[in-house]
């Protein structure tokens, strides 16, 4: 896009998500949206400031008059990377010695009632409710009407995210080999992950034997041995900032029989949650139609997490594919499948494709072969 | 240190810790402390975990009883890394569709009052705050006591961490060059300063010509020009955690008259500053050093923001030097002291030591010469 058209689509996209924020805020019959940096305020402004000791602060008022934003002097170079000028928001900034929260109270009033986006830390959160008298609400219940319906823009953001990610599965070859510690593996990896047109590196898990069956565990100084079973759990940013997330169960020569079945059963569960998703399903069912697969092949015990998370410009967000979240899918819903079985002290397995709904089922965006891949 | 010796350091360092915050939480008539993952969790138990949308929470009692540790399951493995089991802290784990913030109520009970740790994210503060029917309170004006004050081990992370970024900008001559872009120099002084003994790179300021007026640049794709006055500012963790963080202006060239004049003042500014630490001193005794020596000089309006930011296991953390703080200066105490003149459209220049407070003065961990140091 040409600079004048990336002004006019921020003018129009960010100011139709701005307005739409103020009228949900309204529905629910509070005064104002303060949202300091991260996600949420990169979604409505397009900022990517970061979030300091300092405040930084959108204020949105429910009433649809312009929101602010408060912000230190000092910071006032990062809105130039933002859609503020664009939307014509009013800037209000604060040097050293002044009280920012006495100032976001003056752009409301004393006893408003203000819902906060779930990363504003207690340090601007605590004094921002003292100001206003009263404990914030969350904002997600809000926002998260208008982040989990991805618009066509972010569905092709993250399919971009997701060939991205493939291709580094797809060279795992490279970099997957025995007499290598998983933390050699993990740096080659991430080198790939921005080779590969990510930003940066978010994340690269390398779970080798043992390792794989922690489904958190990062990487180590393990050498990695012939015969692991290795599970690769990667992502990162694309621009303008959303995220991949695929998790592929590498295997560095002939597997056991009995590894081969389980993952056999593992990889029946992923595609029975893939196809239970269709606009009208509940998030639970998704979770449920993977477990039972699990369940019924004796292997319920080792799937000890939620079935999926949202992801866009937050790695994980709502919705959460997860045992009691009756939210009801819409078509551009996009989120996690990545049931996994986990043999503590032994080994473990996982399969993840990020998927978004579509009018009668749903789009993958990873592509690879779902099957216990051998690499030597 | 063996590993032997590591864990009776942990246990009795750490140990010492958590007595004594449950102390601190006592005399402020309180009823525990929630600390999530951030620099008070390492502070307090040596845990690295990270901060996710599931609740990880040390919670310390101010009875004095066993602190607890409320964890997701999914991450019982990152206690591994931290002083948990020597600790002999309760380990209460969690699994998804379980809800965190009752087990916590539950360790403690339903009327409690609580302070919180200054990064816990609204997601955990508003539902925490609903569980015990009550604002939470601020833990910083109880850690503080604990944390600016620094131990001998402490003391010791700081000064390696000093000697480690005196060592990047002993290098500045390989990487900053004119025909470069500030990216460029800024990807060499990254991968330099995990060379020098840094486990990571935080932050890299490269503020070349009018880009050094704005103190919060980071870099850009400016190429750097022969002539050019260039803010060179940047810091990053060594273990177990304490941070760097050094500024020097560089020229490429022969500086202006009135350049090198205004700098002047500035050296002096900042030796004024460093002069006037001592016990007993207030920190914003030490901004008015700084400043008065600028405001003599007629540089006062430039000179844009505090004098400087404590230090430790965050980049930035109490005390700040800045007006209106009269807090008292103690031994061990250890900051930054950066003033700063800023140029709009021009340029601008920035010296930066991190000193510790001494019986009788200050040390400064940062030992590379003061002056605008001349590149080519």
């Amino acid at each position: 896009m040409s600079s004048h058209d990336e002004s006019r689509f921020a003018a129009e996209v960010y100011g139709a998500r701005l307005e739409r924020a103020a009228e949900l805020v309204r529905a629910a019959h509070l005064d104002a949206l303060l949202i300091t940096p991260g996600p949420d305020l990169r979604f409505l402004m397009g900022s990517r400031a970061n979030s300091f000791e300092r405040l930084t602060c959108l204020v949105i008022p429910a009433s649809g008059e312009t929101p602010s934003v408060v912000i230190p002097k000092l910071e006032l170079a990062s809105l130039k990377g933002s859609a503020a000028g664009e939307l014509g928001l009013r800037i209000v900034d604060w040097v050293d010695g002044v009280d920012p929260y006495r100032i976001v109270r003056g752009v409301l009033n004393a006893g408003a009632r203000v819902a906060v986006t779930d990363v504003m830390p207690a340090l601007h959160l605590l004094p921002l409710a003292d100001q206003f008298g009263s404990l914030p609400v969350s904002a997600t219940p809000m926002l998260r009407e208008l982040r989990m319906v991805k618009d066509p823009s972010e569905i092709e953001a993250l399919r971009r995210a997701g060939a991205a990610i493939d291709r580094v599965h797809a060279r795992m070859g490279e970099f997957l080999r025995p007499g290598r510690t998983e933390a050699e593996v993990g740096a080659d990896i991430a080198a790939a992950i921005v080779a590969e047109g990510h930003t940066e590196a978010d994340f690269v898990i390398v779970g080798s034997g043992p390792h794989g069956a922690d489904p958190h565990h990062l990487v180590s100084d393990r050498v990695i041995e012939p015969g692991d079973v290795v599970v690769i759990d990667i992502g990162g940013p694309v621009e303008p900032g959303y995220f991949s997330d695929a998790t592929r169960t590498y295997v560095l020569g002939e597997p056991d029989a009995e590894v081969a079945d389980q993952f056999a059963e593992l990889e029946k569960a992923q595609a029975a949650a893939v196809a239970a998703v269709r606009p009208g399903a509940t998030a639970e069912s998704i979770d449920a139609a993977a477990r039972d697969v699990l369940i019924a092949a004796g292997l319920g015990d080792y799937f000890v997490h939620r079935t999926g998370h949202g992801i866009g410009l937050s790695v994980h967000e709502e919705p959460y594919i997860v045992s009691g979240n009756d939210l009801v899918l819409q078509p551009g819903m996009a989120f996690s499948i990545e049931p996994g079985i986990y043999f503590p002290g032994n080994w473990g397995a996982r399969i993840e494709d990020i998927v978004i709904v579509t009018e009668d089922g749903c789009e993958s965006m990873n592509k690879r072969p779902h099957g216990l891949t051998r690499l030597a």
